[in-house]
Parts: C-alpha cells; structure tokens; sequence
C-alpha cells in the first residue's frame, strides 16, 4: 500500500471584498488539510448594487486570476456574483464551481417548520431571483419573501455592528419578513454574519438565521471527495491572501470578518485580465 | 465686426457615480451656453474607500474618455478624485482641469467669521489632507477639524435622506464639528447636498454649509473666460450623460441628484482604456 499524496493544489475563493472571508473561515476549518487562495476584488467593491452584466465581468476577471494560481475548485463565495455569474462561470471553467446560493438554500427549506422562508440580501441578488429560484426548486411548498438590504453592507465594512442605528435599519428592513412570519431567515449576503446579534435581535426567536458559509463549506467537501480530489490527510492547509486594493486598508477589516488576523494579504492589479480571451482552467 | 463663433466643444465633468450631478447642475446654471459631457464611474463607484492608487488609475481613464470627446475643460466633480488624482490629472492633459476642493476650501476660508472650520467627506478625502492643505494656504489662521462620513454616501445613495437613521448618522459624525464650535463646515463630498436638511439641523443655526458646486462652476467660469473659450452667447447648452454600469439604474437616481429627469444616459465600457500609455490632448 503505497503512501496516499493527496492533491495538494489550492481551493480558491473570490469575493468582491471581505464578506467571503466567513466563507473562507467555514472552508478551512471543515477541511483544515486544504491550501486555499482568496481573492477579495476591493478595487471594485460593492458588486450589490452593479448590474449582472458588470458583476459576471468582474467574476470572470477574478476566477482567471486563481486559475493562474493553479486552483482545482472556485468557491464563489459572494452571493451577488454568484446569483449573476455561476452559470457562466461554471460553463467557462473546467474545474468545479461552487456558489453560496444553492447551499443556503439547501439549508433553509431542510430547517423550516413552518414553510416560511425569508431571504435577505443586496439589491443585485433580491433582483436576480437566484434564492427564489433555488427555493423553489427545493421547496415547492415554500412561501418566500425577500427583501434587499443595502445598507447592511456599509454598517458591516464600517464596523457599525450594534447600538441604535444598525437597529433601526434592521427593523426598517426586517418588517416585510416580521409580518410574513417567516421561522428560517437566509443571510444572503456574506457581510450579514457581522450583523447577526441586531438581526437576531430584531427577528425575535421565532426565526431561525441560516449562514450559507458552514452549508457551502460542506457542499465543497462532498465535491472534493467525489473527484477525489482531497488534500493529504497529513499536511497542514495554508492560506494567501490577494486583494485588488491596497494590501493595509484589507487587513485592517479583514480581521473582523475572518476573526482572526490576516497574515500578509499581497496587492495584485488583474484590470488587464479578460478570461473570456483565454481558455483556462 | 465679425459674428462672435466661440467654442462649441463640450465641458468634461466624471465623477465615481452619481453626485457629480449636482456639479455638473450648477455647472449648466452658471453656464447656460455650454455643452456638457458628463460621466459616472458607476461600474466601480464608491471611489469614497479607495486608494490613492487606484482612484488615480481610474480618474485617468475616465479623462480618457472624455478627452475622446473632444472636452476643452475637465472638471473632476468628485471630491476623493480631486483629493488624490488632481495633480497627475493637470500633469497629464493638455487642457485645464478644475477639481472640486479648492473652490470649497476657498469659499470656506471667505465666509468663516470665527476662524474654525468644518470639513466632512470620505474616508479618502479626508485621509488625503486635500482640504487640510487648501485651507492652511487660503486661511492660515483657521482651526480646521475634519471628519469622515463613509456611511453618508450609502444613505445618499439609498434615499434614506430624512428620519431616525440619517438624523442618528449625522449626530455620530458631526459631534466633533460641533465640539470643536466650527461656524462654517463645508460638504467635501459631492453626495453631501442630498443631506444637506440633516446636517444643517444637526450642526444648529450657529455653522453655514458650503456646497462647493457653485463655487466650482465660478472657477469654470473664469478659466473659460481667462481662455477665451466660451460658447456662442445665442447657443443652448446641451449635455450629453454617459455610465460605466447600467444606464436604467443610474437613471433612477440621478434624478434625485440632478433635480430632474436624465434624458437618455448611455452606457459605455471604459475598462481597456489606460491613458497612462496614450497622448492625450
């Protein structure tokens, strides 16, 4: 019996910020013998209030970065992008390509008593109809209401995670929902998670919060044991760090997303990369 | 006496987004003879959180495609812009190039009475010391204190301009501005006026605004004049809009910051443009 190797190439994971930094967290510690690659797009962060058009540009530019990394799966750790971009992306990429979505909604129609589900996200998501779409699929019986919360993004990045202006907002937002009693409420945006307690808070404990990043996190270790594509059990997962943006001004609010702080993020300009003109992958 | 021709060619104005309108407002008010091509950035807006890097990188691309439309004069209506790309703006085009910071800063240091004076903008501008630098030339004596208001964009943006949340916003930042007794605070950001109710009832009767829009539209104004380029007094100035993201939805909100309707804004894709490497002229 020959010693197992294991595939010791990277997973990559692309956000337009730092919001996929709780994705990247809930990978590695699910399958903490994987190297990981992140891409956080901040040069051109919010992707929430951009087109489909843009955004699937953008998603495009980043997943060809990580290809030149050598990665052997995308996580698409962005709600946004992945509502506009995963058809695409998976149709452009010869690896596999994992999104938040569908795993969020997994999540959502298995917890549900009451058949009652709320999605809240950015303008880009609630419009593109990407949880709708899942839900219903996995759910037919499922009344959904969503609701985009554009503001949850700025008071995330700005750190303004309590007190009465994140609650005041919440409640504005959260009112649609509150009167559809909803019991499973999806964060469909990866910034959300920082604004748990208020959104919890405000929701009451009628209503259930489902995080995408442990569901994807999952879904990401079912596909890597499918292709047998898992890292040796032995080594020990390392993670870079790139950002499209200035290297200093991430870390500083990295760290409040990832919990813990970000070794060394490195600055890379991928403005001149169109994979659309390449064949990767 | 011959007719007089003047010069038909169109003003310049770009800005990350949409609050430049209120520029490009006072703009065609002061200057009702003039053609006006205006562009938003809205495929990367906020430029607010950016770096001095990359705002630069984007600022002269922006030149780039106005300068394609054959503009006898840039204004860079957007104060993060100014604050960081200015310089290599006027280094690298041929034609003059008006920002958005001196015209506030020097309004400013005219109108104070008591000497102290209030500066509000992103997290950029302020950073970037711009108007810092502007008032210790044009008012030596002034006590200058400055504040960052990242979450103001967002709001301004969303239409969340009256009520409980801007009002609590507005008393976070603005505390101390009024600790510090400044009797005139100028909007260093170009988003700024949509709050200008808020702000003005949070700062109470004792401090004057200072939008910088109608004091930049002077300077344009004089450097038309001083060049000997204006319009034909009988023309009707006409504008031209054009967006980097989605022409529907800058629509919408443009009509907020613009007062009244956009007739017709065209989308257009500026990303292969790299001005750095062409003549511009």
């Amino acid at each position: 019996v020959g010693v197992q190797r294991g595939d010791d190439r990277p997973i990559g994971v692309f956000d337009s910020g730092v919001g996929g930094l709780t994705v990247l967290r809930a990978v590695r510690e699910r399958l903490p013998h994987e190297h990981a690659v992140y891409l956080g797009d901040t040069a051109r962060v919010p992707y929430g209030s951009k087109s489909a058009e843009v955004v699937t540009r953008y998603s495009l530019r980043n997943a060809g970065f990580l290809l030149e990394q050598g990665i052997k799966l995308l996580v698409v750790a962005c709600n946004t992008a992945t509502a506009f971009a995963l058809p695409e992306l998976q149709h452009t990429l010869k690896i596999p390509v994992v999104g938040v979505v569908e795993p969020g909604a997994a999540a959502a129609a298995q917890r549900t008593q009451n058949g009652r589900v709320g999605v809240i996200g950015t303008a880009g998501t609630v419009s593109s109809g990407a949880y709708q779409r899942a839900l219903a699929r996995l759910a037919p019986q499922a009344q959904v209401t969503a609701q985009a919360c554009p503001l949850f993004v700025p008071l995330a990045e700005e750190g303004w995670l309590t007190g009465e202006v994140p609650r005041r907002v919440a409640e504005t937002y959260l009112a649609p929902l509150i009167q559809a009693r909803v019991d499973t409420l999806v964060l469909g945006c990866t910034h959300y998670p920082l604004l748990k307690e208020v959104i919890a808070d405000v929701m009451g404990p009628g209503a259930q919060l489902v995080d995408s990043a442990e569901a994807t996190a999952e879904v990401v270790a079912q596909r890597l044991a499918e292709l047998g594509a898992q890292g040796a059990p032995e080594s020990q997962g390392a993670a870079r760090y790139f950002v499209t943006d200035s290297a200093e001004r991430f870390a500083e609010v990295a760290s409040r997303f990832l919990g813990a702080p970000i070794p060394g993020a490195q600055h890379v300009d991928i403005s001149s990369l169109d994979p659309r003109e390449r064949s990767y992958g």
